[in-house]
């Protein structure tokens, strides 16, 4: 069992893979409803489909450039296989099918939950979240098998060769950050593209539809209106779905080479050993993420409601159900796996302080951390967005003097919203960290991100309520079905509002957890902000979120303006449009969408990946790292910032749907105060629908692009490694003296060609054996051990 | 003449108090105008002197608290004199004499300029920019005055003691950053207190008054209209002025602090000694300084123009060449200043990189590139606020579409505009740390700084030609009068926005200066982000600034709604108040934009003071310093975002009065796009005049705090301290080896009660002598000396 525990991870991928066919099946046998509504249901999947395709076009350009250059770097360093390559294109291709299947399903469900909600609420529930489950379960299964699969074959590639265990396992793991930098980049455009895409037509429809014409959201007369529902798919399903499935993986990836960290810091006298081909605490993450996904099956049962009469509050409680219930199993099991796969006590070298004893329950405290931290932030996230709650009604009272200050209020809830979201987080950090390192973040982050299979199953029934609900406008069912789909799409909205905050901090702890891959990869002291380069570097790194957000904002707006003079065309030119006896040309606001989405996504893409390369090329490793840190820092502000202003404009907005007291008085909607309101909101789609959620990627991105160069940028930046320099450092740490005895390490260090080769002995005796064994390990000439010292530092540098 | 260099800046600063004086009893000499202007005027100026006397009550108080609280301190830390107390009450009560004399003369100056402006334009100006250069000597002179007697009576008291000329003069420079503590702290009250009043009282007087009652602008029937002058001169001249006030003495002190370990530096083998007592290095910036003031002096008489009918174009360069004038007369004195008073070759240590020679002319392109850059950063500001620009003209096109893509393109243009900002601001730090290490990063922004008086001379002649507007209208002067002013007026807009962003660039040099001298004081290796403590210290500061900002904004929502309520009620409740007959309550506007701002400042104020003492306590000095490099990445980029935006949304209004072409049509004021824009400007308002230059103040102050509690904090951070440990760290480091000789540097640091007191000395001579000197230093056993090796580190820690 133990030996073949690397296998355990592909069979849970590949049970929750069934498990997503059983439910597709079953949700392609729902009925379909009327014609119209298979023809209007048909729309918006090819116009889905359409732009993924053309979103696919544009990628393979990317995917082939950035091909080449992985393959370029993986000749230049020797830790780099070329594998790395076809890891990187499996990445996107795996990121990019489990987009698509997510977005077919959820464009087949959307007819079927309309129709379903003929019959009652728990039918539309059923078949609206069934959609979201097989996304889900799409996106996790090909996550985990994918990185199984090569993990598998990159160990029978790598192990067993010339080095030492750690160094052929960072080999592979290096291979696999591929598979990790694939998934990432398409989640980068499908993000951004996405989030263009859907506020473009969403805005293009409101402003001519709703403002200027003045007919209702999802009429069939509008010629937006199919494009404003493929955008909730493009944006809400695929995109959310990319940024998790990269983050998952990303998470899983960082885990692992920390994992690998600590069975060198344990190699130090003898190689580590365990039952799991040696690598416990390497898999330990992976298969947490399998287990995960048999967790959310399991939590996928538990949600279902049984009242046709439930409103909002039961829906929610389903939901919520079915979460805590994989949540807490994911939990549970991860103690047992926690104490079954890793040492009792392992060893662990902690910046500054050395190497620390970790007993394995302490990897158990920082992932309950992560799970915790999840969570509170989830729910930080739900009370400033939330209907009735004090920052979205402070943001109702100030609508009654005008857009102007609605809008203060709202950039002030969004603000504010940061303080306990970034408390949180910092205690994350450090209380993960306390505990067990960076392996223990990264096990946090791991443990946050187990249950993305039901994370995803909750985000993604929301846009498929909400595209039931534009079906039944758009076919003119009776009255009782949109009720009930407006059931289903408040609940979305909320989930939507949390599904965002935990995005946001799965997105932070992974890139923190890359970040420290990062460090222990280049081989570098740490990352030292007194230093005038490096402090320059988290200054331009602060700066980058700011100009991306401003730049994905714009992009909103142009290609909203070019649907608006669209739309207006459609109206002029078309005759009959508005007595419903012409043909709105919907494929053309569709195409509009595309391109702009397209073309717009490309800037933002590029800073992203070709500035942190510049700056470690130019630079080095190290202000790259602060290039890294400062884009953190300013992402994940500006992310909350964003998602959580965005989102209590929003429900501002709504709030005037079924009236509220302002001063005294009731208002409701078409009043000044909801007009105010209708303002704050328009800024606020792009704020959570565009930029914010982007904020994600950029940050993960940034920290992985990161950890792909580190090997090119070795100790000194790439302008030293051109000198081909060797370098040498052993360095002797005492542990504690008693009597003449002493305990110590030896850690020895050799760079060359920017790679870093490090190696650690553990020793116990007399001052004289220490000194003997650290005579062995280098150039060193000799090593003083006096017994009042703690600390012995010896660096030998040497040039050949 | 060297031996008694400390004086000069003394007489220097007093010639400008001299001239100030004069130019005061001028200003006071002129025609005050008709007896309505004159009650008009003192209107305004018993409001403005009523805000500061509230304020000054409060502030007793916290000086009050404050001042127990240093001298707490005072007694716990060695290095630290109980005389910080009275440096930091007469810092205190010379920035809020500085803002009392400026706000008086600006107040003073109004109606006269309004006079003068029914003579001629030339005249006008020539009242206007006399009242700010009385603003503008008497902060620079106040400040330079300040700074060198305390320094001269300090030198008097601590130097010659028994410790080293270091050591001594650490005490000095400590007891001296009382002074700059207590000024800043004004600082932030008067910025903060002073933004929220004048945006208070600004919104209050335009949402009743002109969108309401439909009445103009400074119109007299308005009850808030004299609380509306009062702010701009509490706002944009007390506040601007204690905030330069601020950045001015912070600048030069750590300039001091860094000159003096430019000292130590090059104590190693020999004391340093110059002619200027041996304290040249710290002695300059002071001259710096004295010597800017002169060339202050001489740049206002080159303002001035002679041409009755100018337009704003030629009132712009009358000021820019006063301006640029006294700039290059301060560089060239540098030039020289440098070549004189610093060694020809100085030893410098680089953080990582040990000593290195540098030579003096190297700190002159440090400080040219703090005056390059600050103006750099001044023309971007300009350029995406300017009327006419690219940056305002798309968010004129976008108000055409409605308030909310007005507000989207507006927010996007203050986010792009960090781009530029923080580029050039990290090239800043880059290039002045590259020719000179953190002394020249100071240098570069005390050259920055020098030229002070000028800056605020530019600054507050725009309020008073903005209240010489209103007591033209008030008292309803004819319209050649008005039209003066306005010209005046508009340029004063724009060296208003310039204004902000100098005092940003020269906020965020000043706080890296102090950052620097902070990692000095308290001894540490650097701070590195990497230990998990400080990284998550570096998430909590760049979150500060959010809150703050959001803080301040809700301040003003809340102050301006009090305002709203109380101009209807006198509209309501006075009779005939409409017809002209009845006379509204000023005074009781002015009370409530007093006591709003004065009860709002309290928690940011708090929230600035308390976080960084906090934190420093509870996790140590490493972590402080993460916290503060990350409040002044964060607060850099929130206030190039807020300032701009804000003034970008201020300047697209007023582009309507003229008029604009959008989408081929001409537009104009009371069009539905100009109402677009007024709403914008409501939210810009708060962002520019209230958030966004608090943030200036945050910054610096949260480095100020820092660097006052560094030595309690010790190399550990208090914790540790408290056990009482004595560390000693020996550093060896070999420069070079030529033969059998090598030059090495050895480092000596001793850390006791939290105290660190480091000794360096400079070797030259074989291996053996090397080894010989470094076994003399401390407790190491021996040191090996390879002809290989480049760099041999010994360290040894010892508890006793």
């Amino acid at each position: 069992m133990k030996q073949n525990m690397m296998y355990l991870p592909i069979i849970l991928a590949i049970l929750g893979l069934i498990f997503m066919y059983i439910k597709m099946v079953w949700v392609k046998k729902q009925d379909a409803g009327s014609d119209k509504m298979q023809s209007i249901s048909k729309s918006i999947k090819e116009g889905a489909l359409a732009f993924l395709a053309a979103e696919y076009r544009l990628l393979l350009i990317f995917v082939a450039i950035a091909s080449v250059a992985l393959f370029i770097i993986s000749k230049l360093v020797d830790t780099t296989s070329w594998m790395i390559v076809p890891a990187f294109i499996i990445g996107a291709i795996f990121s990019a099918l489990a987009g698509n299947i997510g977005m077919r399903i959820a464009t087949d469900a959307n007819a079927r939950t309309a129709e379903a909600a003929k019959t009652s609420l728990p039918e539309a529930l059923k078949v609206s979240f069934g959609g979201g489950t097989v996304m889900g379960l799409g996106v996790a299964g090909l996550a985990v098998l994918g990185l199984s699969l090569f993990f598998i074959f990159f160990t029978n590639q790598f192990m067993g060769g010339d080095g030492s265990f750690y160094e052929n396992m960072t080999v592979v793991l290096e291979a696999l950050a591929g598979f990790s930098l694939g998934a990432e980049s398409i989640a980068l455009f499908a993000r951004v593209g996405g989030g263009i895409y859907t506020k473009a037509a969403d805005v293009g429809a409101d402003l001519v539809g709703k403002v200027e014409a003045g007919i209702p959201e999802d009429d069939p007369r509008n010629p937006a209106t199919i494009a404003d529902n493929v955008g909730d798919n493009v944006g809400d399903v695929a995109g959310m779905g990319a940024d998790l499935f990269g983050s998952y993986v990303a998470t899983v990836l960082a885990a692992m080479v920390l994992g690998n960290y600590v069975i060198r810091d344990m190699s130090t006298t003898t190689q580590f050993t365990d039952g799991f081909n040696n690598m416990g605490p390497i898999l330990l993450p992976l298969v947490i993420a399998g287990v995960g996904i048999v967790a959310s099956i399991i939590g996928t049962f538990l949600v279902g409601i049984k009242d046709n009469s439930a409103k909002e509050a039961e829906v929610q409680k389903a939901l919520d159900t079915g979460n805590w219930a994989s949540i807490l199993l994911t939990l549970a099991a991860s103690y047992f796996l926690i104490d079954w796969m890793l040492p009792e006590t392992m060893q662990m070298s902690f910046f500054g302080e050395g190497i620390r004893d970790v007993s394995s329950i302490n990897v158990f405290w920082s992932a309950c951390i992560g799970l915790a931290v999840g969570a509170l932030i989830s729910m930080v996230t739900a009370y400033y967005t939330s209907l009735g709650k004090k920052p979205v009604m402070s943001i109702v009272q100030n609508s009654a003097t005008g857009a102007g200050t609605n809008l203060i209020a709202g950039l002030a809830v969004g603000m504010k919203s940061t303080f306990l979201s970034v408390i949180l987080f910092a205690a994350a950090i450090y209380g993960s960290y306390y505990f067990a390192g960076f392996y223990g973040v990264a096990l946090a982050a791991s443990a946050m991100m187990a249950t993305t299979a039901m994370q995803l199953a909750i985000d993604a029934f929301g846009p498929i309520a909400d595209n039931a609900g534009g079906v039944a406008e758009m076919s003119e069912l009776e009255d009782h079905v949109r009720e009930r789909t407006d059931i289903l799409d408040s609940v979305g909205n909320t989930t939507a509002a949390v599904g965002k905050g935990f995005a946001i901090a799965s997105a932070a702890l992974t890139a923190l957890a890359l970040f420290a891959a990062y460090v222990t990869f280049t081989g570098i002291d740490g990352i030292n902000i007194f230093k005038a380069d490096v402090l320059a570097m988290l200054f331009v790194g602060g700066m980058i979120p700011v100009v991306f957000s401003a730049l994905a904002m714009e992009s909103v707006g142009k290609a909203a303006m070019e649907m608006v003079h669209e739309v207006r065309r459609q109206f002029r030119e078309i005759p009959g449009i508005m007595e419903g006896t012409g043909t709105p040309e919907y494929a053309k606001c569709v195409d509009i969408s595309t391109k702009a989405a397209l073309k717009e996504m490309i800037l933002p893409g590029l800073i992203t990946i070709i500035t942190p390369i510049l700056i470690g090329l130019i630079f080095g490793a190290e202000p790259l790292g602060g290039y890294m840190a400062g884009v953190c820092v300013s992402g994940v502000m500006w992310a909350i910032f964003q998602n959580n202003a965005g989102g209590a404009w929003d429900n501002a907005k709504k709030s005037f749907e079924a009236g509220v007291e302002i001063n005294g008085e009731m208002t409701y909607k078409g009043s000044d105060a909801h007009k105010a309101a209708v303002t704050g909101d328009t800024v606020g789609d792009p704020f959570k629908d565009t930029s914010g959620p982007s904020m994600n990627i950029l940050i993960k991105l940034t920290c992985l692009v990161g950890l792909v160069i580190a090997p090119l940028l070795g100790n000194h930046g790439a302008t030293e490694h051109a000198t081909n320099e060797i370098k040498k450092e052993v360095r002797v740490e005492m542990k504690s003296i008693d009597g003449d005895m002493a305990k110590a390490t030896i850690t020895t260090s050799t760079t060359k060609d920017g790679k870093t080769v490090t190696n650690i002995q553990k020793l116990e005796g007399t001052a004289e054996e220490i000194e003997a064994k650290a005579k062995e390990a280098g150039e060193i000439v000799s090593v003083n051990v006096k017994k009042e010292a703690k600390t012995i530092e010896v660096e030998v540098e040497k040039k050949e």
